[in-house]
């Protein structure tokens, strides 16, 4: 009962903001001294400090209570197939340091890649100890299919990885005071679309593009994982049964018609640049759009095709869901203004529901950090859940720090 | 605070069954005196009570406390093409009452069929009166799309109603001291399947067919409502655009190769007497299950054939929410057994996840009465969340009892 109060306090100043004891007692029906006791508490484990004067407002500065974002951090890592990344956020939501790689993980031994992004992980966590700060967990958002319970990375089309223990792995290697968790990409890169305090956003959809199509769904703030963590596979929804062959083996998945690589196919001949994958993804992606920004028929075209099965799957989800928001991310975000029409039109067309349900669509704007943002969420969660457990991890640190 | 922590007791007697107030504040972290002042406070309210001495165990009989469900009662009822029906559950789950009356909601006007309604919800608040007891909500499960903020059935194909303010209506018309909600019929089904206290059935999808295919999503016990209220909408995901015409108007959806009419007219020759709607419909299934029994061939390729369907669009539902079970209701529920291969082979097939991702086949028990069911537990669902709520309406109920 204790934690769950700190949690509550927590997660209300995360949500609204700096505000007095008084207030925070009138807001969550607790007496002042219980409120001032739990502020107290939260202060011990460095967790809340008092707002700067210019947020205290109303002739008694000082007397505000924010989240202390000095400390307590959290580190979301990505292992993609084409890059490996890590970013640490504090408590309050700021940046701390951000490191990102660009790796072929078709052509390194499994063993390579971890080490590379544990190095990753590793300096991204020097960067929080040398700001005076420490780490009290990490989750990493994998390019596959992740069975949550025995964290093992069970199917990767995309990596070509099977049945690797990838939990057990990183912590192994980390071998770190810290909680190291797992998570499908996709889910990462939907929570961090939820935004804490945004009432628009907490029932939403988010739909992740590159070569494969991911994502996750946020029912009430909170990830939908299902029951062994293998919620958000959208792109293998079989949409179009006579149509081509996909990674996974099936024919006419969703990402096959909707994915990279079929408005790249769509768009241009084997030899132009902007198939070249050598080059770097924003590049093509903004020629495409200088493109279509010309009037480029072929362009827009493919543009319009392609929009128009993202709109067929994401119709099927709505019906399935009515989410307050579809958030389009990955390469979604970056070409999506011209696939806006035929998406809405689709949209529209194929949700029962009238107005397609009160369904908006979005775009990112998170770009490509999508996922390890959403992977620092998940691992600060761990705090805002339970805000004592920061007690030993603390304690851990600070020892540790002395080494 | 207080009606938090009422709550917590109430629901933990809900789910693991009657126990003494010692072990109730073993369990929920409270002290003694905490735990007998919340269980006192219950008492008062009408809703536990002492248990009885066969269960109340180990050399202190009579300490134990139980839900009490001689007094409070919750309404379900349903608005469906071809019946009403009404339920009232007590607070322990026991049916109190349950009345049904065929109708065809085609032929008869809007205002007919909700005064039909409105006397079966009548006639089951007084068998629950005349037993003793007063009924603390109604909610209502109406075959078509609810715009819950507007409380409007905005489109029921069905049906063929369009934009009926049903909630008001109804409140009009019973003007009863109890609440009234309304809610989508396949929503209430869903969460009529997610049992209290059973781990297996908190993260499920309910799929519920009649002529149409709708359900429901529950996750973490709670039912998915969606945005405005239109989640669970899966009959009308399109599966097979170059297929037939749906009673929505658009092409292709689930339930036009999933729904009873799919299955009836692959089954039988117009003349059959399998289709004569005059005839009951579980009279009809009964006969289709025999002929399946009998080795029918032209009966097993329909069941078969619908079956594939029925997996096709179970996967893709399995890829997004990955669920712990796929429940099937309705006519799914009564001829399932003969459709179980090939919906288990098509789930397999189509569900990137290995081994479906966990993903179990089962039948509802619960017959066509899922969606009344479901209502009442909505229903009783408020005096779970607070149990506060009944301090006033059942003075009322009482003050009405004597008029």
């Amino acid at each position: 009962m204790r934690s769950a109060k700190l949690s509550l306090v927590l997660r209300h100043l995360r949500d609204h903001g700096p505000r007095s004891r008084a207030r925070l007692a009138t807001d969550l029906d607790l007496t002042r001294s219980a409120a001032s006791a739990l502020v107290a508490e939260l202060s011990d484990l460095g967790l809340v400090r008092a707002a700067g004067i210019e947020r205290g407002g109303l002739g008694r500065p000082g007397t505000s209570v924010e989240l202390d974002g000095a400390t307590v951090c959290g580190i979301g890592a990505e292992l993609n197939v084409h890059h490996v990344a890590a970013l640490a956020l504090d408590l309050s939501g700021r940046v701390v340091a951000e490191h990102r790689l660009g790796i072929d993980a078709q052509q390194e031994s499994v063993e390579q890649v971890l080490d590379r992004l544990v190095g990753l992980i590793r300096r991204t966590d020097d960067d929080v100890r040398a700001a005076g700060g420490y780490t009290v967990a990490a989750t990493v958002g994998v390019a596959g299919l992740i069975d949550r319970p025995r964290e093992v990375l069970t199917v990767a089309p995309n990596l070509r990885w099977r049945d690797v223990p990838v939990g057990a792995e990183l912590r192994a290697r980390l071998g770190a005071p810290y909680a190291v968790s797992i998570e499908n990409e996709g889910n990462l890169a939907a929570i961090a679309e939820a935004l804490p305090g945004d009432p628009n956003r907490q029932d939403i959809l988010v739909i992740f593009g590159e070569v494969g199509v991911g994502g996750g769904i946020v029912a009430g703030g909170r990830l939908l994982r299902g029951h062994q963590g293998y919620a958000g596979e959208f792109g293998h929804m079989i949409v179009d049964p006579r149509g081509r062959r996909c990674g996974c083996g099936r024919v006419g998945c969703w990402e096959t018609v909707s994915g990279l690589r079929a408005l790249l196919d769509a768009a241009a001949d084997p030899e132009d640049a902007v198939r070249d994958p050598a080059l770097s993804l924003d590049d093509r992606l903004a020629e495409l759009n200088r493109r279509a920004d010309l009037g480029d028929t072929r362009t827009i075209a493919a543009l319009d095709s392609v929009g128009s099965w993202v709109g067929i799957g994401s119709a099927m989800l709505t019906n399935a869901l009515n989410p307050s928001a579809i958030v389009l991310s990955g390469y979604f975000a970056e070409i999506g203004r011209h696939m806006r029409p035929a998406i809405e039109e689709q949209l529209q067309a194929g949700v029962l529901a009238p107005h397609a349900g009160g369904t908006r669509v979005e775009f990112s704007t998170l770009g490509f950090t999508a996922a390890v943002r959403g992977g620092a969420t998940v691992a600060l969660d761990a705090v805002f859940d339970d805000p004592t457990v920061v007690a030993l991890q603390r304690a851990d640190a600070l020892l540790g720090g002395a080494r």
